[in-house]
């Protein structure tokens, strides 16, 4: 008991301060509105997953170096949850059932991962998981390009701020095996390569390219550098379903006023598990163009659980990157204030009253904060103020006889004579 | 990738399917109106905490045998929070010149336990925290009873079904140490035998009492078996601060209202850092009486991150008691519907339009779900109807054509003729 104890936190994680807490409870009431717009229902579950729910898609290694897993003492393998998928494709299947279908779920969990911290890439953060089971049509890929749009509106953010960038994984693979003759491994591998396209100079890319398609790699970096939807197609000079499915994703985005959508064949996101759609939201700030957030289809991850194919397609959202949108675009709003009035007695013999007074202003919704430190009236305002409290109401012998109070608005100054009755109607209907 | 993955969760965790969600999500909000009421800021922190964090209040052994400890490639040792005390206290410690004193803050942390898992007794669960810093006189402890008691209210529960318990660890000690003369040591062996009183047979409480204080047993009972706190004071046959402490938070209580607040000299509370101040909200109904929450005063636990002392009062509730006595009363709210209205396309090609009228709706605040199934009218309407959504809205030809629809409310079987615009006051005046 001796030893002085630490203050700091766990390294890589966050202390959430009431001012930090707002912020991220402003992020979360915005994704929650949006997603009950569109009539998707909240779920969660622990932040504890059995470990062979990861070592099954993402391998033993991703596993062991990337995630928190550790043995319990009945030899149970735990995990504490990297991503959202797994737990929800496990949660859907173990009632595929009863859950009627279509499936529309969202959820904010909080996910970890085992990594050197560094900016915006924390131990653990909190995700937006969106996800549509059961439609296996442009209806629902539809959808979710609805709902992406919608979350940056929500949030305040012009749609000039940013592109929905669209891609589907069955027209790449069918550009690297069916056109470029390519073999399933090498297709992956190029993927990988495309997916970090942005991170490596052209020159190794090229290179890196030549060495997997080897006299294929003049017609792949044609395809890669395709400008738009329409030379990509011609270059490739045959047909896929997915050209039309793209175009008309695009078109019906225009057509219900959303000019921000667009297409991108160096868009890999980087799961295995998606097998059709793939999407992101893509900041265009000058000094900051980067992936915000997006997702994809990924129509085989059910049957991993046994039974029928559930057809599939989501998104994840990350707490961090979206404070640093807000940040980067003023627009998170000023902090709330903590109550909506602050009560003073004037010394311990009045504080009775003031709660008594507290209950009656609590009952019809106001939030009351009585000073009950005995400190001198000035310092008692003054602790109010700092705390963004708008009002305050000094409470000593005359007002606790007559039930008459002068209620002070802070930021002006004014002063009004209000009763226990009128007080509330003060409190709800001046600005604050 | 061939093996059946299991859908079962990690064992003693819960997965909260959006009807369990939704019970989460209103007893959430109930307590932060409530605590938002009184003032008070929501903070949290990380799950993960550095283990020396308990080892200093707990002992190695608690640390152990009760928490989930690991060790990460960096060598630190890790825990999973079993309780949101003791990183609170570090979060204020680490701010103590910056904060203005008196700190109200609450937090409804997930907190961990390693143990079999059984009825109530999960291995992870909710808890609402709630601690007031920086005052040590009665107006913070009666601001915790006023906070429990309104907590019970908004709940729902009706004052007569539950008692709040109070007692005074300076007085047990002052009772044990100076008027019988036992030494610290057996204090506190006493002090648990105490807690543990309703859970052993009278004959072992009085066998055990008896070996710890020998002669002075049969004091030690008279003192124990005062049905009130008068009879208390007498067979002590001294005064004590805390009579008149206890006395004036049982008369305050009673003078706005609050009528189930009694003595118990046996409330011990199990934490040792409990220093005045102990109370307890007891459930009395006949076939479960048992403690629903609770806490005290613990004016020394800063003191373990050096610096001056901070005085403190707080308690915690869990969610998994919560949901039982809301269960038990019959108070727990029917479920809410997902959406207020589904729009049901006759085909494929009437969705854009949905969509279009959709995105009108939901900038007025309704929650909207397309029927993107493709399915017939009838199927779409029973599928609405399985969802709880109140309203269906079919959308062919004609609608589309002359944006004149029939709105028909399912519970009922009426139809209403409705425009575009007449739509919205329909979904948000009609009951739902």
């Amino acid at each position: 008991m001796e030893k002085k104890l630490s203050t700091e936190s766990y390294k890589g994680v966050r202390d959430f301060y009431p001012e930090d807490f707002a912020v991220l409870e402003y992020i979360f009431t915005s994704w929650r509105k949006t997603l009950k717009g569109f009539g998707y229902e909240e779920y969660n579950a622990s932040v504890l997953e059995p470990a062979e729910l990861y070592r099954a898609k993402s391998g033993e290694e991703i596993v062991n170096e990337q995630t928190y897993t550790f043995t319990d003492r009945g030899d149970r393998e735990v995990t504490l949850r990297p991503e959202m998928t797994p737990t929800v494709a496990r949660m859907v299947a173990a009632r595929r059932r009863e859950l009627p279908l279509p499936i529309r779920w969202f959820s904010i969990p909080n996910v970890f991962r085992y990594e050197k911290p560094q900016r915006g890439r924390l131990r653990e953060h909190f995700q937006l998981n969106v996800d549509l089971f059961g439609v296996d049509s442009i209806e629902a890929d539809f959808e979710m390009i609805l709902i992406a749009s919608n979350i940056m509106k929500n949030l305040g953010v012009d749609e000039e701020k940013y592109e929905i960038k669209l891609n589907s994984r069955s027209l790449m693979d069918f550009m690297m095996q069916t056109v470029l003759g390519l073999s399933p491994e090498i297709t992956h591998k190029l993927g990988k390569l495309i997916d970090r396209k942005n991170k490596v100079t052209r020159a190794d890319f090229e290179s890196e390219a030549e060495l997997l398609c080897g006299n294929k790699s003049t017609a792949f970096l044609k395809f890669i550098d395709a400008p738009d939807l329409t030379t990509f197609q011609k270059a490739l000079g045959t047909s896929h379903e997915s050209f039309d499915h793209l175009e008309s994703l695009i078109r019906r985005a225009d057509d219900v006023g959303i000019e921000n959508v667009v297409f991108d064949q160096t868009l890999m996101r980087g799961f295995d598990y998606y097998t059709g759609l793939v999407f992101e939201v893509f900041d265009k700030h000058p000094d900051n163009r980067r992936a915000l957030f997006g997702g994809g289809r990924y129509d085989d991850l059910l049957s991993l659980f046994g039974g029928d194919k559930i057809p599939a397609i989501g998104f994840g959202m990350g707490d961090v990157t979206t404070r640093d949108v807000l940040e980067t675009y003023g627009l998170l709003p000023k902090t709330l204030s903590v109550a909506d009035v602050a009560l003073c007695p004037l010394s311990f013999d009045f504080i009775p009253y003031a709660q008594h007074l507290a209950i009656k202003l609590r009952a019809e919704g106001a939030r009351v904060s009585i000073d009950i430190t005995g400190k001198r009236l000035g310092d008692q305002i003054k602790n109010a103020d700092k705390k963004g409290i708008p009002f305050v109401l000094p409470i000593g012998e005359d007002e606790v006889k007559n039930k008459v109070f002068k209620i002070k608005h802070l930021s002006t100054g004014k002063e009004v004579e209000v009763t226990e009755d009128s007080l509330i109607e003060t409190l709800t209907t001046k600005e604050k």
